[in-house]
């Protein structure tokens, strides 16, 4: 393992929520951090990981105070690092993934404070395995796409090209979809996209309160009502495959399809 | 940690090659595993983390020998399993992205095998972190592709969407581009993606071999020529976001540059 060395910041993905999905150098810096500068979607089982003598920072948003701007976290970690600690900023899921890590770096460089990037599970991928959902299958797709339903400031995401995204992957992942998911829903069905084609919402993925609601991209509005942050919502026939591969499901002792599509015969045949 | 029970196949993701990326449950799995099997993907520094005692099955592709089936994979799977091993499908990267662990899952269930899916650090995210390329970032795009550039059988993905996906996503990372690249270029050239566009390869990723290839569009199939496999291709600005972020050039002495895209002023400006 690589030294943690004082005065360095590593931006590290703490995964989807599990704290055994964490990798090893995650850990690895976990233990050796004076300072850990977490956000709103890191795990608190994986924050107990840290050095008893760590400082712990909250850097997310908490329901109704102001939160910390990217600025002011950037600014934060180039003091803790030139204060001589060893600054860990942990993200959940994968920094470079919707995670805005790309800003705190390159304050980083700018302020001359050397950094390291360590990847994590995000939840758009470990997140959805963890729900039996896979992103491809040879029998669905060849490309998935990856969209945030909030961009910067909490705007919808009007700027992107809908009907090309609809038409471009059969399976698409929404990060952060809850609070524009009519206009989300109606660009995607205004793409070309039926408004019967399966869907699903996974909850608090890869945790002990996760929650997965399988609906359709029409219905997915209404359900969002009650689908609780954060939350991963995703579109297409891969959603189909969790009858055959909820694992999770059949440690509870749900029985399992091997053949969820229904073309295993077909496929024999041809 | 769960317990590697006697009898079950546990598909596990390796990440993209350094051991450091491996996830703790994966580790777990190594150690617990009375049998390996294992695709060409997954780099020998991992594999020497399973205990001395398993059993490692080779279940790649060896250069001029044919390779086993995905059928033949599955049986061996289930063979393995039946007879009381704790079995581990280890897998580069994840399984359930370009993995195939979907028709390997199916046909656990088929058999009443018991499994549990282990996401992995994909190649198109783990990969892409250390060379210093992100997926994502606030002024660069909201969108990310990831296709095949060779679907089952080896031939080219023709049948994907390419004018959609040129337009969908501003970055686009395709997983085993070399042999169709030419043909995927001029897809995406096609569609009205610019000739000049960056665009990168990243050579065995995450491993002590890396090698990164800064390129534009039109140039790839040249390059491509020269690019070791396994691969990953990488299209559009968060390209350019390399000269800030190539955090493994920087410790070999590599100055990096606050400002990749050259917007700072007009932001602050703005």
């Amino acid at each position: 393992m690589p030294v943690f060395e004082p005065g360095w910041v590593w931006l590290v993905g703490a995964g989807p929520g599990d704290p055994a999905l964490l990798t090893l150098l995650a850990l690895h810096a976990l233990r050796s951090a004076d300072v850990v500068v977490y956000d709103a979607l890191v795990d608190s089982r994986i924050l107990a990981l840290a050095a008893p003598a760590a400082s712990r920072v909250f850097a997310g948003k908490r329901g109704g105070k102001p939160s910390p701007t990217q600025r002011d976290i950037s600014r934060r970690l180039v003091e803790l690092a030139r204060g001589g600690s060893r600054v860990l900023r942990l993200k959940g899921g994968d920094p470079l993934l919707f995670g805005r890590g790309v800003e705190e770096a390159l304050a980083l460089v700018e302020a001359g404070v050397p950094f390291r990037l360590v990847p994590g599970i995000s939840a758009g991928l470990g997140g959805l395995a963890h729900a039996g959902i896979p992103l491809t299958h040879r029998d669905t797709n060849s490309a998935v796409t990856f969209v945030t339903g909030h961009v910067a400031g909490g705007d919808a995401p009007d700027h992107l090209n809908w009907p090309a995204i609809a038409q471009a992957s059969p399976v698409i992942v929404v990060y952060m979809p809850l609070k524009h998911i009519g206009r989300i829903v109606n660009n995607l069905i205004a793409g070309g996209r039926p408004a019967h084609e399966s869907a699903a919402f996974v909850s608090k993925a890869a945790t002990p309160e996760q929650c997965v609601t399988e609906t359709t991209l029409e219905r997915a509005p209404d359900v969002a009502r009650t689908v609780v942050p954060p939350a991963i919502f995703v579109v297409g026939e891969v959603v189909r495959l969790r009858d055959g591969l909820d694992w999770l499901g059949a440690l509870d002792g749900r029985q399992l399809n091997a053949d969820p599509l229904g073309t295993r015969r077909r496929n024999d045949a041809g």
